[in-house]
């Protein structure tokens, strides 16, 4: 039997966040009655109660009726193969439109299997030559270091605080790059409560950052997957609705507004592509050339999913993200309050926790390593699970980190949870 | 408004296949009215008659029951994330097992976005340097050249005779790449009715290229889409049936043989991989891996429509496929055969064409070029379309090629089809 040696597999198989993923999969698996904070999915409640064969019912009618196709060529439409770029871009278009306050052609938009395959497409496109760099938040959401370690691509990380990416730091990693006849192509940011830091970026930050983008000849990856937990009322413009130069390439995942099992999400990339012949195209055109060698096309019925459900909801993302955020916002509150109450108190010197005003995570900064085995000792010992953020970052800022996310637990495990974690921190790191 | 060159952009987004099949569209979109042999995709009837629903219910009932889930978990499971490496992984395994009379273990298994995908992932797992290179059958399906142009992948084309791959010249590019210091790291091969050449490796070649695997120390990508094809009592083994050296890698799709729209594919990839520290995983695990940085996991929901048909044929891939095999097997006879009744009684010269025994697809030959402009008349005079084949060759031996599809047409259709075809053959190239 022939035995491949893992060095001589691509380097991208051997990823630091993997390993944690299946590490804390595993210590769930030992640990069935632990609270974990570890999943940053979807609450359950959401997911439970979905209907599909309904939402595919309403897309049907949809094709059929409204947009006139008839019974039997809206079955085959979602049967058949189908175009690249997407059977629902029109619906996204306009519930995406509704949301940015722009004009969204529907033609600039991919459908792709979730956000990571728009992210992963995004990347492939605009990065040909080895010069050109990606920069990243550190920490970072790991689908984007990911999607980058695959094709090769050189990431520069740039610290995030508070209010966001440190724009001061970008453009000095900028004018390094230049100097070493590198250039930043193309910057990855999640202006709206950020996974994992959970930061969120002020209007004038937005619109430096786009100015930046535009003197330092950059692109923007914005991916605004948590935009939509934001209070009412407390919104921010999406760097896209803020874009005039064209800089901004915006993706978006329906797993956390609709469902994550519909695996669907979007590019949009209205940019204008010039050829040497003169003739132009969009980039969402490249794009969706490149994913039908990825994946040729994103399952129609994913889409009728997705369709269906932006149908039922007035073809409003706002609509049906509404319901959503108003838990993830009282999660988010109740994690919040029962830190202070249990941990605030008296936390052991050198831990520390943020507070952010959406999204489904609290960072926790400890005076020890949150690896492996304190992690064992916490599962083991109290019950109580997070996930650690080494894999999140670039450097080794992130060894102290652990993350907390509140998005699939009821109240109830929020509480019990904290308490859990408030002994966990007295015990192990209290004297 | 910042504009992008294209040439800025990845090499991939110009891409010859995907200029022709957009040609192609736009031609068909045109001229409504012509037959078309051009769409390789499954039989209208198998998707209009679908119940989309009921394999859902299927399946769910599976998980529920016979796995004992329960409903509330099984309605979770579709709903939810899920493992990178599928779901219906044991339904798989126990289908292909019995097609290829292995044993298949599930974890060996990784469920894709389609056969594409499943390719994309392999190619990006095996190779790690610019010195490997990756051999093609020559024609060869454009999704196999797009994968390894996306991940600049050099590519060996190796000509494809009636009876498949050359082997002599596979043995030859072996010997040209060791002198170069590099090495064929995988030659990708269709042993059944390939796409576009439709020729087939009887069993001794088959065994042949086993061992020339061994021997060279590549391995093996097999495609086997169109296996089911195959005349009962006609089957041949499978490359990975043969497989005693851990040399196979093996893709499959489910859009023939379920439906397209699932968008769901298979990779068996049960070679052992060592790791510097001794530790060993199977290059599925590596695979898995990967595909979390590219789509995270294949749509539950698309799974499910899969595992519903699946149960509903008693777990066989062989019972699925047995219906749709008929029709083709039918459409292929009837294509044949009207070229034969309408064209070959005195074939212009220089005209001639294969009769494969399987799959969706006659070759022809032309004594002039088969391109664009020619389909334009093809389709504006006679009313009869075809693809033009030279964006499926490496070389310029396709540029005289043409491709006809039988899969998606009706008896009636077919014999239009040809009628015209042939007429536009004799009054397009008789003189």
């Amino acid at each position: 039997m022939a035995q491949l040696s893992r060095e001589s597999l691509h380097a991208s198989v051997a990823d630091p966040v993997l390993e944690t993923i299946s590490f804390l999969n595993e210590v769930m698996s030992r640990h069935p009655q632990a609270v974990s904070f570890a999943p940053g999915a979807p609450h359950p409640s959401f997911v439970r109660t979905l209907d599909g064969h309904r939402y595919v019912q309403r897309y049907l009618d949809h094709l059929a009726d409204t947009e006139g196709l008839g019974r039997e060529r809206a079955q085959l439409l979602l049967g058949e193969y189908g175009p690249s770029r997407g059977l629902i871009n029109g619906l996204v278009a306009a519930a995406l439109g509704q949301d940015l306050g722009t004009e969204v052609p529907p033609q600039a938009l991919v459908v792709t299997v979730g956000a990571q395959e728009a992210m992963f497409l995004v990347l492939r496109a605009l990065f040909r030559s080895p010069s050109d760099l990606l920069a990243v938040t550190d920490p970072s959401f790991p689908g984007i270091t990911g999607a980058a370690r695959l094709l090769d691509i050189g990431v520069v990380p740039v610290p995030e605080r508070g209010d966001g990416l440190d724009l001061d730091r970008l453009e000095a990693a900028c004018e390094q790059a230049r100097r070493q006849d590198r250039r930043i192509r193309l910057c990855y940011v999640a202006p709206d409560f950020a996974n994992p830091s959970g930061s969120r970026m002020d209007l004038a930050a937005r619109h430096r950052l786009l100015e930046l983008a535009e003197r330092a000849d950059f692109l923007l990856l914005e991916d605004n997957v948590y935009g939509f937990t934001a209070a009412p009322g407390a919104e921010l413009p999406a760097l896209k609705s803020l874009d005039h130069g064209g800089r901004v390439v915006h993706v978006g995942s329906f797993a956390k507004i609709c469902f994550p099992g519909a695996r669907a999400g979007f590019v949009l990339a209205d940019q204008e592509v010039r050829a040497a012949d003169g003739t132009t195209r969009l980039l969402a055109d490249e794009i969706a050339a490149l994913k039908s060698m990825v994946t040729v096309n994103t399952s129609p019925w994913s889409q009728a999913l997705v369709g269906g459900m932006l149908l039922e909801h007035g073809g409003s993302l706002r609509t049906l993200g509404a319901e959503k955020s108003r838990l993830y916002r009282r999660n988010l509150a109740l994690l919040t309050d029962a830190l202070d109450r249990h941990v605030g108190a008296s936390p052991p010197p050198g831990v520390h926790w943020n507070r952010p005003d959406g999204g489904f995570f609290v960072r926790m900064t400890l005076p020890v390593p949150a690896d492996a085995a304190l992690l064992e000792v916490s599962a083991a010992k109290y019950g109580v699970l997070w996930t650690p953020m080494a894999g999140f970052h670039l450097d080794d800022t992130g060894d102290r980190v652990l993350r907390l996310s509140c998005s699939y637990l009821d109240p109830e495990q929020i509480e019990t949870g904290v308490r859990r974690l408030a002994a966990f921190l007295r015990n192990e790191l209290g004297s």
